[in-house]
């Protein structure tokens, strides 16, 4: 087991570690204006009493549950450690380097999720009281809104560039291998943090709105219904926590994936390029998030995105300059007999740019299917005319179009990074992705001003202590933070494409390598390719489409369940605590937030397992073609999958905004019953399965890398043992059948949820 | 362009010819039966004059449908015909007959789904009658129905099994290339008439009921409503004549896929082994026929699973005893230095047992998740408690998650054959497709079943002329028949995967084969094998899954608008003929038949194109590795997206059935509302886009294999040009476009359908 897989070109000089110092400084830096940034905002002012109540309600479920499910995670990410450290590494060093930034990644991922949350949360009741200012209300609360997000953005670019650049100053030729730790611990993590978070918040929203909304006829965030806290905690753990998990894990896996190829591509330099262009977004990111001041007469949206373009420009002409300083004109100048054709500096500025326009692309496309104001969501609310069954039709129309269409945007993107690469067409595509990392900075920011915006609207409806012209700003700011929401998720789900891409490149290399370490004959490593292209592979590509079916509908399902309990708990307290209704006796908010915490909780283990053992029931069980397939099966049809359910929801909520802005017979019409059914089934795509996928791209992608060698080295040369890989693979799918049949045996519909099973649930 | 690719091996023996002759006397035989079966269905008994009149209505509508749709579809395969001409072939012989078979195959396809509408318009009047039968109703109904099927599906087989045979008598050597323009034919016409009936049967069906049980609450099928002739003219265009094209279809190209990857493992014993399994099937679906007899007290649904059990035996039994007979004991006796390993007869008998047992477990598996006394369905109907989102969200759960285990049931089915194979393992996973040929006369006997009965239903409840025993054993048949048309999707989307896969692996052959007579260099043979491994793939795999959801979008879309004119129109008779509503004056049904004719033709056109087109855009665009990964991509998403849609469609209509039957409040509830909306979300599911996406992945591989060798001819060797590569590829894509656009410009959404937009509709 002492392999050498890296060249010798690795080594980085001294000129080199100076310019990753740099960039761990930029970093850093990141960080200290991300806290300057938090001060301003926590210095605002807090509102009425009544306001800080509420809020400190939201802040305790909140922290409540993200200490719990820091505990369910912590025992899940012990095992994962071991099973790291199994696997076959080429010394030790790699081998404790692997597991232990693995840890890193992982604490990094929860430490933004939860900072994300406990800033959310504070900001929310900052945000609600800034706009009860009189004249200058909508230009403060705006401000306190965007600011907070820009905590987030510093912090997620931050902690990602300065992992990445520790581990490259202190593993330097080794540095992929521990990368991989490092980016699959951010993934892993993240994505139990969306799926919990978006089941979290998805079963209290339903659940309460079941309810309230339809069945005792009370507004949204009526303070008389004992779900609505637990209906705040999820906007912060779902859409703020899980958010800000998974962007950090977009920006990790990008970046990692980028330094593996750049590594493979390009020796040293390889590993620095990819680091100076996120270090650029950083300091774009800055002018992005000081630069947006609200305009008056002006929409938010418009302002936002004017922020986002002229930081996109600024970091294509600053990435542009380095790559011309730090790249050589020609290929021949990296030494060890490189040759490749075209200009270094050049292929590598196309490839940032590209990932630069692909984000405005998805910016654009998101905004035109999911937006107010076009003519999709316009369709949407016309159908609500001739009842649901016409809403729910037409959104998920708009939902699969515009996913083909971003599908078709992000794969020409992919294609045009590789064409443009010639023989390093793998980091072109990787590049990309690091294009569109500059511009994560100030899509966190976008990102964490909806829900913090949406939250504020909740505090000042329930304190009822905001007049009209506040409430009406508060709304304002709901919807810009709509189409931010459904902006963000078609960006991560393209960072999840180009890293996917570049991974699945590297999976590949991996094999390769593997197989020639093996020092196997040449018509066994032929044998063995031809395994690959044969129908195993397209077994291998339906079972990867099949999983993300899978997961969607455990997702849903998951949602359904908790959802169900909330109704149950929720008409209890209505029937058995007397004067619920009549407003003199407060609903026992804790129990519900108890309630959803333990179910989401529960519920999250079924696609996290799924996710991690699914790879290696393939890859063992059927060896590397079929796990080759599986992943581009999984990423082709989880992309869609992902825009699909994103999009299609978005555009329901977006068409319940229209009715209830007095088209097709406003509030309270058939039309906005109508529309109420769509939201409510878009619910769970757009906020729990939909942004979940993103990060199960990743974990599938990082797992298979991870476990390659392992495949290889059991398929091929003396260690070959079929009983070994059936044995792996059988256990594999025993883990996940097992997930399956427990979740199964907890029913599979809201009504399925016995009334009596909720009763022993602790008072917070 | 006189490429030899065929080995000498594969020419027949004066026996090998005597045992094709009399596989086509089998067929022959099929039809022979046929018509005595339909002998015995037209001599039944026609009821009463009001119910032939009824019955008079539905069968001219149906016809003026079909007749239209042959002369647009006429014009389609003129040019389809001349482009195949175009294409390379071995010599004038091959080139021919593969153009002339490609009309052959277009014209069977065609007359089969014509005779299916044709007999189920007077079989469905002959049920409605027979039911009217005092003591003796329920056994004769069901004896027509099924026999009605009988009829069906022995013409199917039998034309299926005739114009195989007939191409192997004509082309001995040559028939693999005749038999893909045959295929191709049959799946082209196929798609259209699935296309075309799909929207047909949902846009009046949804239009019906939006207008009827929604606005005006009046019953289905309640003869004031203007859209009833035209809701049951759809049954019959739709479920009738598209499903029947679409089973042929399945049977032809499974058949020919089997026939082509024979010929290429075997040599001439590989083209009569695949001919011999399917004329067994012949003799037990005659079999199965004969013996589906109503008992008393057992419901018709176990009746008929009993029938599709013993002739699965029988069909088992047989070929195994003709493995033996046929097959050498040893793969060296084909001569040739033929050498593989294991036992020729007991791997294709092993192989069709594989297929035969396939075929049950779907038959099983869709019965749970779709019948209404099994848990899927029972908490799909539960959820209706909560409201119309907890039905639409359980029926999608519902639908994701039996895609998963078919597709993994598939999966493991070409998994099994092709480890059983060795060195013909593609063979074996064509051959495992014979052996579902094998029941598919029994299927399509009881596919036809289900809209004959539903159809006898209508007649018998606008006729009003038959009592309440009558009624009540139509209701009976109608939702066996509900249960047998999910049933026959999952056999239909089985086949595509077994088709499809070994056309996969015709595809690579076919490049491979196409490389080699170019007789480029190794390195240019290995630099090109290096393409087909590379994020192009990737990129292919996406566009694949992308156009099956471009697909489903655009058919969804189509029912909407075809639906919205219908609303229009229905509206427009109750609010301008006075005397509708009270029963005294007819509505204009033939006003209403006209509009869905030319609307539902008018939207076949872009989904049709986008079939053909994508796959010659993205081969020729960017090149055979792309292609490759777009048919793993298109067939791996579309199973899965065919049996979701199915399903879930499947399991909310028959929830609605649960709450009718009195459950969770029965008719007139607020439950039933909730599944009145699920069960109209899931009528485009499961009767237009699910059941396309099948003949939709047929039509795609085989153009694919078609335009394999031009690709390859363009991509390499002295024709290699990549400007004729992109002009191709540009002007599919632009054909693309323009059709989008065009559809797009219709509007997509019911309500876009201006009313005036209707007037100048034409009286039948």
């Amino acid at each position: 087991m002492s392999r050498q897989f890296l060249a010798e070109g690795l080594k980085l000089s001294g000129g080199d570690y100076g310019v990753v110092a740099v960039v761990a400084v930029v970093a850093l830096a990141a960080l200290a204006i991300g806290f300057v940034l938090l001060k301003e905002v926590l210095a605002a002012g807090q509102g009425t009493p009544k306001m800080q109540e509420i809020a400190k309600a939201v802040q305790e479920g909140a922290a409540a549950y993200l200490k719990r499910q820091r505990n369910t995670l912590s025992v899940f990410g012990v095992v994962v450690f071991l099973l790291l450290f199994a696997l076959p590494a080429d010394d030790w060093n790699e081998r404790i380097g692997r597991s232990i930034f693995f840890l890193v990644g992982a604490v990094f991922s929860f430490t933004i999720g939860y900072l994300g949350m406990w800033l959310a949360t504070r900001a929310n009741l900052r945000v609600a009281a800034a706009s009860r200012e009189p004249g200058s209300g909508r230009e403060k609360a705006m401000r306190v809104a965007f600011r907070t997000g820009g905590v987030v953005g510093m912090i997620t670019v931050g902690l990602g560039l300065f992992g990445a650049s520790i581990v490259v100053l202190a593993y330097a030729g080794q540095a992929p291998k521990v990368l991989e730790g490092f980016g699959f611990g951010a993934a892993l993590i993240a994505m139990f943090m969306r799926v919990g978070g978006g089941i979290f918040t998805k079963a209290a929203d339903v659940g309460a709105d079941l309810v309230g909304k339809v069945e005792q006829n009370i507004p949204e965030d009526d303070p008389r219904n004992a779900a609505t806290i637990a209906d705040n905690v999820g906007d912060n753990v779902g859409d703020c926590a899980g958010m800000a998990a998974d962007l950090f894990e977009s920006y990790a896996v990008t970046l990692v994936a980028a330094l593996i190829l750049g590594s493979t591509a390009f020796g040293a330099a390889g590993l620095l390029f990819p680091l100076i262009v996120p270090a650029i977004g950083v300091i774009t990111a800055v002018i992005g998030v000081y630069i947006t001041k609200a305009r008056p007469n002006e929409s938010g949206l418009v302002t936002i995105n004017r922020s986002f373009y002229i930081s996109a420009v600024i970091s294509a002409v600053l990435c542009t300059i380095a790559a011309f300083v730090f790249l050589p004109p020609s290929f021949s100048e990296f030494g060890q007999g490189f040759t490749g054709q075209g200009n270094p500096a050049v292929i590598a500025t196309v490839a940032v740019i590209i990932g630069i326009v692909l984000a405005g692309i998805i910016l654009r496309l998101t905004g035109y299917f999911t937006g107010t104001e076009h003519g999709p969501v316009k369709n949407v609310g016309k159908t609500s005319e001739t009842g649901a069954a016409t809403v729910i039709l037409s959104g998920i129309a708009v939902g699969f179009e515009s996913a083909v269409y971003t599908a078709l945007v992000i794969g020409a993107a992919v294609f045009g990074a590789y064409l443009l690469g010639g023989s390093v067409a793998l980091f072109a595509v990787a590049l990309a992705g690091t294009g569109l990392l500059t511009t994560v900075g100030v899509i966190v920011a976008m990102d964490t001003f909806g829900p913090v915006s949406d939250n504020a609207q909740g505090i000042a409806e329930m304190s009822g202590d905001v007049d009209e012209a506040a409430a009406q700003t508060l709304t304002e700011l709901d919807a810009v933070g709509n189409t931010t929401k459904a902006i963000t998720k078609g960006i991560a789900i393209a960072t999840a494409v180009l890293a996917a891409t570049a991974l699945f490149g590297s999976y590949q290399d991996s094999i390769t390598k593997a197989l020639g370490t093996i020092g196997s004959t040449a018509a066994g490593v032929k044998s063995f390719i031809d395994t690959i292209v044969s129908p195993n592979t397209l077994v291998g590509v339906m079972i990867g489409a099949a999983v993300v079916f899978m997961f969607s509908g455990l997702a849903v399902n998951a949602v359904s369940r908790a959802a169900g309990a909330v109704v149950y708990e929720v008409r209890r307290q209505f029937r058995d605590i007397p004067g619920i209704m009549e407003g003199t006796t407060r609903p026992e908010y804790g129990r519900v937030v108890d309630i959803v915490t333990r179910d989401s909780l529960r519920e999250l283990a079924t696609p996290g397992l799924l996710a991690v053992f699914a790879p290696i029931a393939v890859g063992f069980g059927l060896g590397t073609g079929a796990l080759a397939g599986y992943l581009a099966g999984a990423i082709a049809t989880g992309t869609l999958m992902a825009i699909f359910l994103a999009n299609s929801g978005g555009a329901w909520d977006n068409a319940k905004k229209l009715v209830e802005d007095g088209h097709h017979g406003g509030k309270g019409s058939e039309a906005h019953a109508a529309t109420v059914i769509g939201d409510t089934v878009g619910d769970p795509f757009k906020d729990t399965a939909g942004p979940a996928i993103n990060p199960l791209i990743k974990v599938m992608n990082l797992v298979s890398v991870l476990i390659a060698p392992a495949v290889v080295q059991f398929s091929i040369g003396p260690d070959a043992s079929f009983g070994v890989r059936l044995a792996i693979s059988l256990v594999s799918l025993a883990v996940i059948v097992v997930a399956v049949v427990v979740s199964k045996r907890r029913g599979t519909a809201i009504a399925d949820t016995p009334a009596g099973a909720q009763a022993p649930a602790k008072t917070a």
